[in-house]
């Protein structure tokens, strides 16, 4: 009994996955009770490879609509074929909206939340009084005329550490709000905004409502200097509306 | 009677208007006896600002399921609303993969199709062994390493005036199989494989079968100077398969 115990405990590999997903028809990442997560669907499809459900250990949650071309996630399981073909098998279970991109077995050390040193995010606004059908899934179509100009002014003032409080969603509670946002740039190419922003973690809902507070810059409902004077008050009252989350994705998980 | 007829004749404008469109969920551009196309979508919409059905003149049709970001059309009636209005109220009708890009009055004379003297088409394909759900609805995946250059060599066989009955799919009724490919350009960016080709106009299929053409030297199944030989056998069964149409898009329409 104690000898097939070690030798399955042998076979037990850590394995780390990249993540591409369209958030669209998804309650966000992380596992609830009601509503099919990405989580959920993927401890599904890997028991249908490993005959159990074994629970994933990813780099963090998205919101529900929220995308994905780089989510981390890690799994440790005894897995009955290679790299390469677990990554072909997973693919051919994982519905359409979902796909890993890549799967190395790594360090059993390896923790892809606890490792994360750095996160990318990249939010898409289309600035125009049309709609884009084809980019509606994964952009917030924005009418009113914006100064990205100002936006940028406005940014600047959010990089480094801060206590970005004001820059949260409620009812999140977390041992401590300040962060260090290490780039956050705003550019514009005809009439698409692209905000990305890479930090050594996030708050709930951060990226979306500093991009809300953006907008409020663009509009000119609030002077690119406010944006200090909202940082300091660490009142999410005085910050920008939360941005829709279709237009969010995450871009990168960084463990170097 | 007369007279209220020729006030009625003076407010008729000749509209021309450019529309982009996710084609997933329509049987093509042109209206057809079952399954919801683009163009009966944009009439009954169009409808409700009229108060009754004007048909459209289309610049050419699009197959089932492929896209456009600027495809063009005029519509000739009395329009109660400027340019304007009209293109945020045609914009408030219709559903969220169908928007109007632009609207402009023309000169009575301007129609849509017979003044149009080219079009360009954009083909994306993802050559990856694995899927990416953000681009599964624009892109038609090749899991087979494709061998771009080979591709970039046979596409500048096809440039020029040619008869490309052999790009032609079957049941099409045309007076002419000869085209001018003014320009048919292979690019990778990563695993994104974009085929860009602009002509003074397209057979039915034409594109598609280029690039299924195309895929096939790049996998090594055809010579690139095979595309040669295809071309002036003028026999549909020597070209490659139809690339499937969701990475197909029609980007621009030409008049000058």
């Amino acid at each position: 009994m104690k000898k097939s115990r070690e030798r399955a405990a042998h076979t037990i590999r850590n394995v780390k996955m990249v993540l591409e997903y369209d958030g669209t028809n998804y309650c966000g990442f992380q596992t609830q009770k009601n509503g099919v997560t990405i989580q959920s669907v993927l401890e599904k499809s890997f028991a249908k490879i490993l005959g159990k459900r074994v629970p994933i250990i990813a780099s963090g949650r998205t919101d529900a609509g929220v995308h994905a071309v780089g989510h981390v996630f890690n799994i440790k399981a005894e897995f009955p074929m290679d790299d390469g073909r677990l990554l072909m098998g997973i693919n051919s279970i994982l519905p359409g909206d979902i796909a890993v991109k890549s799967v190395k077995t790594v360090d059993k050390s390896f923790h892809a939340r606890r490792d994360a040193k750095w996160k990318r995010y990249r939010y898409v606004i289309i600035n125009s009084k049309v709609p884009s059908p084809l980019q509606a899934r994964t952009s917030w179509r924005v009418p009113v005329p914006l100064d990205v100009k100002k936006m940028r002014d406005a940014a600047k003032t959010l990089v480094g550490e801060h206590d970005f409080r004001s820059f949260m969603g409620k009812r999140s509670s977390v041992k401590t709000t300040v962060r260090n946002i290490i780039s956050l740039t705003v550019k514009k190419t005809g009439a698409r905004i692209v905000v990305d922003v890479t930090a050594n973690g996030f708050l709930k809902y951060m990226v979306r409502i500093i991009v809300g507070t953006l907008v409020e810059v663009g509009k000119g409902s609030l002077l690119p200097g406010g944006v200090k004077k909202v940082l300091a008050g660490k009142e999410r009252a005085n910050a920008g509306p939360t941005a829709p989350p279709h237009g969010l994705c995450l871009v990168e998980v960084g463990y170097e």
